[in-house]
């Protein structure tokens, strides 16, 4: 999968190459996907109003996927590159124009160009017909949030951002993403891990700053029997993996929580520097989300189902070719 | 780089493309690289003593890498497979048994076979290479212990390990690891995000359950007033973002840090199943660390370098086309 | 580089990743690349009159690439799937339909779907930009027709295709691609190599058949004397390995030529079969170039263009990196 | 597939990734293909005598692959580098050592260190491996020699060698290498067509300077209807395509043709210059091949297997999962 576009530019999108032919897809299961992670859905979210509709250009015809790449597109409709005209020699705290015109002497300054959040659209595009080849193999995936500036229930966390909001300020939090109907097997030994390519996954998320899985960093404060996940004849007792041994899934729901920082946008005044290295002091404006933790979720979701897919047609192969060839492989014992 | 190689087969080695050329390199250097992750070397931990030395196979010519590939290979000596024929049809709680199993249809039971923590001496040894190149440009790298089983002081941690010792039980804990001197605009944007890679590197050491960078899970608890990170004229006032924005090097030093799980092969009796899906009770005994903590630390090490000098290698190249290009390019405004 | 889109769905389009900074680029250039690969422009090629007009959707911010990925649209104007209903169930010979059909169960039947030599549309727009990269480092790349039917002047050419038409058939021929001002020094040894990548890029443009590099085929009836290029002070003296040697640029002309099969959509009747295995004729009408060799040119400098630009960006991060360790690297002798 | 060494370094070797399990392979296979390439077989060949003997390393155990990746080793047991001595600081027409010094500023110069044909000897040891794989499923493979110098019998072949040998010359040829009993299907569209995998893989050969499918080049003297295979209810009635249409393999045999060079170490009198650009005459002398088109077979069978093995796998999905899908997927027809 490969993802363009910039936040102010004429539009995002993705590419997905290795989709397996045959697949029911249509613009409606994207927009609805979404519709999900749009701004302005949630009360004290960014009051930019895209109404994100997809257009398939490539792979599919007759709505079904063809095997050839699917090239999904999503226009921006509500840009508006003049709002940042001030932010163009000044770097925001928190977010990446430093980093940027560190890295390559120049940068697309419209709403943080291609590091802007709303890169996101093209994976949750792409994530939903993920979604959807899941779904024909009975696997679903759901996300939730956990926790938000400390706070756990719903009441707290909707006191926590609307303070933040009235702040000027933003909170971060947790948010959980599991898979159910996963076979065992998914995932490779070594570099191509099942873990470590969902944490790849999600790290690639702007404002993610940490991944568990299962137990996570609760398993550094357990004792091997504690933390062990035991079996009997119908399975594992317990599911302190979070569903991953060894880097290959267990059959088990897949569990992982990410960490998402506090959005950096904030209109509280804070030191910083411009592109000359003069101290300036900056109060960002605009359409800012106090806390982004909810649309998160939805993107989670989708890089969840994309590592999945691929690691089941990977699967798919190993376990068609230990079919075809025949006899059963039993690993047997030295003599 | 690739790795190859079991913990009880003939011998282990990784293979390393893309290191250029003339850089002084030793197969002592590398001895001592796996010396500080040798079992053995602390007290309570895993009395398999293997004297591990590397044999530099191609690459090196005359002291100084050629620019081709470098083949390094460790010869398993204490190997002894026998220890493990009780282990041929059951599965270990806690390990890749069940799930190798299940993807392969078979299995190398010895010792764990591919999955093995054992499959490390390769990353160090090739990480040894990396640290190498990255030491030139005047990038350190190091790891301390953070927390064993809850406890932070070394007195506390030591006492933690000796008690799971005792019982026939193991304790997880968390490993940072810091790299100082990386220069600004390391990374790639979206899915070469320098984070991002950072966290497939550190998942994929067997054990480790979570990472995060800079204040990571903290971050969920913070406001973004706390967590942006200011600048002055001299640069950033605080790094709680452990020197990584929008998945790209801010130049501050790189935190990173791993939730380790409870060693899971312990004495203490375990429910599972054999191959067959008969109920067992499992006992594994043998020579095993009560915390592989300490022995993690060189191994994160080493995935932090091996990651770090392809980030730098990538960001020599688009720095040197700047440069070669000539004008300088500044961001500009829109007319 | 990833490319996407079928013959007559709604657009075709390329992504491409690790464009350098800086680099200008309009819209215009692409078109002007586009306009010389365009049906029509050649007397006795296909009557689709597709005005291809490119629509930069990413990467480039006031007129300058920005390091993002590039993304490239064209939309598909002159599409008239319904000229292809009549072959929904027949395999044309010579094209892909028979393979589409094996290997996915299904296929896109319009015009050839993915496999059309419309296609070609993206790789032309992609390394448009390409051939801009690399001019601003003084590299030129070109292309001329050798031969079509065994005729090797302009006007025994002409004939051929003159023939061919009014036969309702087709001819083959074999087009000449060359790079001039590549330095010395690119690609990389053993599964890198120039030429492996070369003859990879241009195998995979449609109809062509072979490939070969310097004097090629015509190097098996030679003498190591007569095809070893010898030196002076001043360079070699003479090219017949055509600038590579051992898979690495020598600086001289990089010479590459490739055979192009007759078009296969030929009004002529010939036998096939449906996809029920019932035996049928076809005789293929519509819109067809007797002969496709003069856009082959086009597409080949393109895929010419985008390998040389891959390895000059390698190459620049090696040659930085030699340069920034500062003593230079003498190959010494063994003492 | 990652090779390793150079020609006078320790050691030579492969790292196989992504076999499947359950393959049957020993090292006595290996050493079988190796036998073939070896120098010393052929009359006029090289006087290097190397009892290649492979070690399988890793990824094999009790004789039958893991999953896991699979390490060759083959000991360099003749190298003799003082032999090249004398060529430290000259660089010989028609080898790597020019281009090799350019790109990296240094070179292994003994026998070429890792330009060396002796390379070969990783790929022949991993293609032995593809080759087992194949043969599982019903897919041999097989090469011959076409032409030598012009000579296309056997006589006239060994007469062109032993001219070129008398004269301290070297002599080229061409080499035909077949794949059968390939099922439908092999290859994806675009980038990753079989023909143009086969194309990279056979030019990625030292000495290889062209390559063509079926009638290659001279479908370029051809008409449409003289060039498409046309098809009745039995089959494909003809296969100029070589077996691959459209980048994906028809079921009918594969045909590729390789154009190999002469040896360029010839003891003739040659123009060069040395590394401090100072005009120079050579005489190669020392353990040659006067033509090691004989060679070349076994490698390109083994280049050859390499890659279908990666394409069955590929393709192995595909089917599954269409297979597992439930319903065929038929073309139908627009409403």
């Amino acid at each position: 999968m490969t993802t363009f576009g910039e936040s102010h530019g004429p539009a995002l999108g993705a590419v997905i190459d290795g989709c397996p032919p045959g697949v029911e897809i249509s613009e409606e299961d994207i927009d609805r996907a979404l519709e999900r992670r749009r701004p302005g859905v949630h009360p004290f979210s960014s009051q930019r109003r895209e109404e994100d509709r997809v257009e398939i250009l490539s792979g599919v015809y007759m709505g079904r996927t063809t095997g050839t790449p699917i090239c999904l597109l999503v226009r921006n409709t509500d840009a508006r590159p003049s709002d940042y005209g001030a932010l163009a020699d000044v770097f925001r705290p928190g977010h990446a124009d430093y980093t940027y015109q560190e890295k390559y002497g120049t940068r697309d300054f419209r709403g943080g160009g291609r590091s802007s959040g709303r890169e996101t659209v093209a994976r949750v595009a792409a994530g939903a017909v993920a979604q959807k080849v899941l779904s024909g193999r009975g696997i679903s995936i759901g996300s939730r949030i956990i926790e938000v500036h400390g706070a756990t229930s719903p009441e707290g966390m909707e006191r926590e951002i609307a303070e933040a909001a009235r702040l000027g300020d933003s909170v971060g939090g947790v948010v959980e993403v599991t898979a159910t109907g996963c076979p065992a097997g998914l995932g490779d030994p070594v570099f191509g891990k099942l873990d470590a390519l969902v944490a790849m996954a999600m790290m690639s998320i702007g404002a993610v700053k940490g991944v568990e899985i299962g137990d996570g960093f609760a398993a550094a404060r357990m004792r091997g029997i504690e933390h062990n996940d035991q079996m009997d004849g119908r399975g594992f007792l317990s599911n302190h993996a979070g569903g991953i041994l060894g880097g290959i899934s267990t059959g088990a729901e897949i569990v992982v929580r990410v960490a998402v920082k506090p959005t950096p946008s904030i209109s509280r005044e804070q030191r910083t520097v411009d592109t000359a290295g003069k101290e300036r002091t900056i109060s960002v404006t605009g359409r800012h989300d106090a806390c982004i933790v909810p649309r998160i979720g939805p993107v989670a979701e989708a890089m969840l189902a994309l590592v999945l897919v691929d690691a089941l047609l990977g699967q798919e192969m190993i376990r068609s070719w230990i079919h075809r060839s025949g006899k059963p492989i039993s690993p047997g014992r030295e003599t």
